[in-house]
């Protein structure tokens, strides 16, 4: 049996739209009501064909679902949720797949009092943005946490686990807190670092921006990869998981610091013991199915293996 | 007609193994000798056919060579060409492929006066290393920066760039502290951002290895790739171009601290306006043909555009 039979999905950017897609392969006989803030966006996605229907205001989209996912920022969420408070039916789940948890199930939980509340995060995504980026196949073999409040419905939870797991995902529960400073480690200092190095590089005087774009090859590219990501959407991350992400960058510049003070010193051994060791957590990586083991992320090399 | 007409490759890793890959397909005709310190690493050269003489020692390899090439960390420059001056023929232009080309440059002027040095660094390359990770086709479309020291010999110069772009490279010439300070952006600060927070994030308490690993395509499996690069290599990198990645990693910090105060007081606008800025750099690096538009490099997504 399937774990729900209509799906409204509220925001149909990178992944809500990739939600509709998955949804449409995976559980072809599930219906899916979309919306989305922009009327661009809503007439791209009725043009694609995304959805069985696509509803000019929120309300309307979840008030026959069973499931409701809130795919906006997380600085969104507040809106959205007085936007269908009065809509939802009975036993209607809420979730989203925001990348940040303890603040989304207490805004969702304070606007949405006797709701099934059931935080959700894919840890998935590209750098790309709008209802043309997504596919289908997104969340194929990436992990979905899923952060259920207390006193949760265990029923209701389990659903939402098999929901995910005919996407393609691999399921994992986890509590809201803990998951923030996971994903502040694995997902939100990466991208600020990203955005912050491409822009020192974009401010330099004695090198050029059409110097660091023509020899970018030497590994600054692939930050830029990653500064493209939404900026809205970062944004909110940063605001609303503000704890665990600034303990977490005084870590890291005390581990630059002692960096730093190892090439100042020419202390040679210090830094290779450094680099080899990080070489492990990759093949890890690689073992785990998390990456992809060609050279180079396999881009651009016909060739090699 | 062919600018050298055998060419001797010191060091067969990932970069000495792809140029003699890619001499082989662009100037058939062209003679190889190639020596590598391992015994291993010659014994899998010959195996692979790489070369047309494989030899035990870097002196007998340069012998009858126009041009020679060293492909060793940059560290070891000047150990090899030790070994190679009195074996040098007259009129042998000796070249390298270093990341760093000031130092290169002094340690192999001083090691082989009278002899043609012109220093040399093609901006490419990936994560692997060892003579079985190399490909033809890594120079094509990337930039190969010659850096010719005062009085070099024009003609011979302009050899050398022959040579580059008829291995599909781009070539540019620019003074050695320059390119330095170019590559120290574009290159070395990468590098060392992404060994530092691997670092950080393998030592944490809260979060294990294991989670770490689970969720890192939340984007920090992008920097676990330039964090498995070549341990000795990058150790060199760093202690021979000490003054610009240390100024650079001032700037770095400088500019991360102001964004860490930016989160700490919930300045949204600050965060945006810079995680805006930081998508038009890569919308040029992929104009300019150095980094594919495929989202997520075009990893594991097979029905993504």
């Amino acid at each position: 049996m399937l774990p729900f039979a209509r799906v409204a999905i509220i925001g149909m950017g990178l992944i809500g739209s990739s939600l509709a897609r998955a949804i449409r392969e995976a559980m072809p006989t599930v219906a899916i009501n979309a919306h989305d803030a922009s009327a661009e966006v809503r007439a791209r996605v009725a043009e694609l064909g995304l959805a069985d229907d696509v509803a000019d205001n929120a309300g309307t989209a979840v008030m026959d679902a069973d499931l409701v996912i809130l795919c906006v920022p997380v600085g969104a969420m507040a809106a959205v949720a007085a936007d269908i408070a009065a809509d939802l039916a009975p036993d209607t789940v809420v979730s989203d797949v925001g990348s940040v948890k303890e603040s989304v199930a207490r805004v969702l939980g304070t606007a949405l009092p006797g709701v099934h509340v059931i935080p959700a995060h894919p840890v998935a995504g590209t750098e790309k943005s709008g209802p043309d980026a997504g596919f289908a196949s997104l969340f194929k073999g990436r992990w979905c946490i899923i952060t259920p409040p207390p006193r949760a419905d265990a029923v209701m939870v389990e659903r939402l686990s098999e929901f995910w797991r005919r996407l393609g995902a691999r399921v994992d529960l986890m509590d809201a807190p803990h998951h923030d400073r996971v994903l502040a480690v694995t997902s939100h200092l990466p991208h600020l670092i990203a955005y912050s190095i491409v822009g020192t590089a974009s401010d330099l005087e004695e090198v050029t921006k059409s110097e660091v774009i023509k020899y970018s090859a030497g590994g600054f590219r692939d930050f830029t990869r990653i500064a493209a990501s939404d900026p809205v959407m970062w944004r909110d991350v940063f605001l609303n998981n503000r704890e665990a992400v600034l303990e977490l960058l005084g870590r890291f510049t005390e581990d630059l610091v002692a960096l730093q003070r190892a090439i100042r010193w020419g202390d040679g051994e210090a830094l290779e013991s450094l680099f080899t060791r990080t070489r492990a957590i990759r093949r890890s990586i690689i073992d785990e199915g998390q990456d992809t083991d060609k050279p180079d992320f396999g881009r651009d090399h016909p060739d090699a293996d």
